[in-house]
């Protein structure tokens, strides 16, 4: 197996741990023994647990003595709460090292060095590894990446004028939002969601909640009803966009998703916040209606804020556009 | 090959023509040899010319005799400007036809009848062809078929607050509309749009003008100005929806594009006679903005109108959103 094809496996495994690694990212790591076969496979486990790299190094045992690893991120050269992975891999006998992105966080990065220090054969292989785009993004900005989820009709409304709006989105659409709030560290709304619609934020499959559910969170300085669903699960308030970032970012938060709503929404793109989009458009026509994203004031056609498109997934009837922002 | 194989050169062929044959359809026809060989391809030449299937038995000759012809379209039995093309197939020896939609003009309709009476062994496809669905649409409705096209942000809008628009969507998408524009019988836009804009409504490509221009039509009581891009190309005005479709209808318009503005598609949409939307979206957001369609008045959830997703594709950084209506 060539290293871009292990590569693909080792994103494929770090995609199923999405969401339990941060404040570290979500790695994955292949072992190939010296006949080019995977002998191990790993992934980052959650905070205190094994990286990636041990974790498929592991899983080798003895068949990684002169073999290959592929990591979709360098090898760490940090003494934290575990060991520096890249001696972890120089100790296993490894040979050769591939991965895919080199390490922006200062205390970790110098992997790549350390290894080649060693003997062992480095090379970056500089393929995008969707999987680590929120915490790259992150660890470069200080403050989580911010994805802002809508969901709405094709001319921009996510309700009707007075308010009803169950339900714009089909149910493959809906499903979908809620694994991918199991895939988050936290679900940011602000006081008028909170107040409005009595959300739980949870993330709920076909036999129930997620194993892992995003912190809730409200901006903004209006209280939050005692009884509501938010109140009875529990929930983090803020009183604005900067303090909730940073409180996020300091408590360990990476990928954080923005659903609404259109004020807050609108005040975070203006703010230069919003990283990504998912915007869950439905074949459906309003006319009128709440738009998905608002802000006071008129607009000439330079303030548009454009983006890039990642992806485009149909879901039934529904169309599911990613986009990251234009400037990254 | 199979007939659902042929089927498929026949829908190929058949889109070739699209745009210059209403009032007839665009149908495509291939016919096969007796060894299941093709042995002509052909499609309907513009009004007065030979039907799909005279063009390929010409292109046959002597091999259609005992083989297959595969049409779109049931074979008419209509003696109008050509004489009908159930009886082409009985002279030419044809021993089995396959076609993939009833006709549903009751002048042309029975050509299926009278190939079985004439012992040709005949079935019905049932296979849906996208070329055919406009003109399907409007023989049914006695109206031509109206495809709403409007290109806007991902937040529904078309142009800024102050009015401004240059360019929300990309190259590509706008070479697209010219080439779609060029596959239509006729343009439809409000005298908004025409006293704002200055249109030309041209399909325009890489190497000019193509050589099928959609017809020109304004909707609405407002003169166009004199010296306008409009008065110098030529186009049809009438002052209502009702009257526009009647008279398009009756001049032999089939496929028309509805090009804005907002409220003329939202007064359309209201009255029911949008039949399809073709939605270019921009991942970009204003925040304000000119929506891509409006009308007076609040609505609630139940004013929706649903259409099903019949294909997306990404042009550039844009998406192409295709629906027909839910009721169809």
């Amino acid at each position: 197996m060539s290293p871009e094809e292990a590569l693909q496996l080792a994103i494929e495994a770090s995609e199923k741990v999405v969401g339990t690694t941060s404040p570290n990212p979500p790695v994955g790591a292949v072992i190939l023994d010296t006949g080019g076969e995977v002998a191990g496979i790993g992934a980052t486990q959650p905070p205190g647990g094994a990286h990636a790299e041990v974790m498929a190094l592991a899983a080798a045992g003895e068949r990684a003595r002169g073999g290959t690893a592929v990591v979709t991120l360098e090898p760490c050269n940090h003494t934290g709460r575990t060991g520096p992975c890249s001696q972890a891999l120089i100790d296993a006998g490894i040979a050769r090292v591939f991965y895919a992105n080199p390490d922006p966080f200062p205390q970790a990065a110098g992997g790549a060095d350390h290894l080649r220090q060693a003997g062992v054969d480095t090379h970056l292989l500089g393929v995008p590894v969707p999987t680590l785009t929120p915490w790259l993004r992150a660890t470069e900005l200080g403050r989580p990446h911010i994805t802002l989820k809508f969901a709405g009709t094709l001319d921009g409304f996510a309700a009707a004028t007075d308010g009803t709006s169950q339900w714009i989105t089909g149910e493959a659409a809906r499903a979908h939002v809620h694994a991918d709030r199991a895939r988050r560290d936290a679900i940011i709304v602000g006081t008028g969601t909170a107040l409005a619609d009595n959300p739980s934020l949870t993330a709920r499959g076909p036999s129930g909640l997620y194993g892992h559910q995003p912190r809730r969170v409200v901006v903004g300085h209006r209280p939050v009803p005692t009884g509501s669903n938010l109140d009875r699960l529990g929930f983090e308030q803020y009183p604005g966009i900067d303090e909730a970032l940073a409180a996020l970012w300091e408590s360990g938060c990476r990928d954080v998703l923005l659903e609404g709503g259109p004020t807050l929404a609108g005040t975070m793109l203006r703010a230069g916040v919003i990283d990504a989009i998912r915007a869950y458009v439905a074949p459906a026509i309003l006319g009128a209606g709440r738009s998905v994203l608002s802000w006071d004031g008129g607009t000439t056609i330079s303030d548009i804020t454009r983006f890039t498109t990642t992806a485009v997934h149909r879901l039934g009837d529904d169309v599911l556009i990613d986009m990251t922002r234009k400037d990254q």
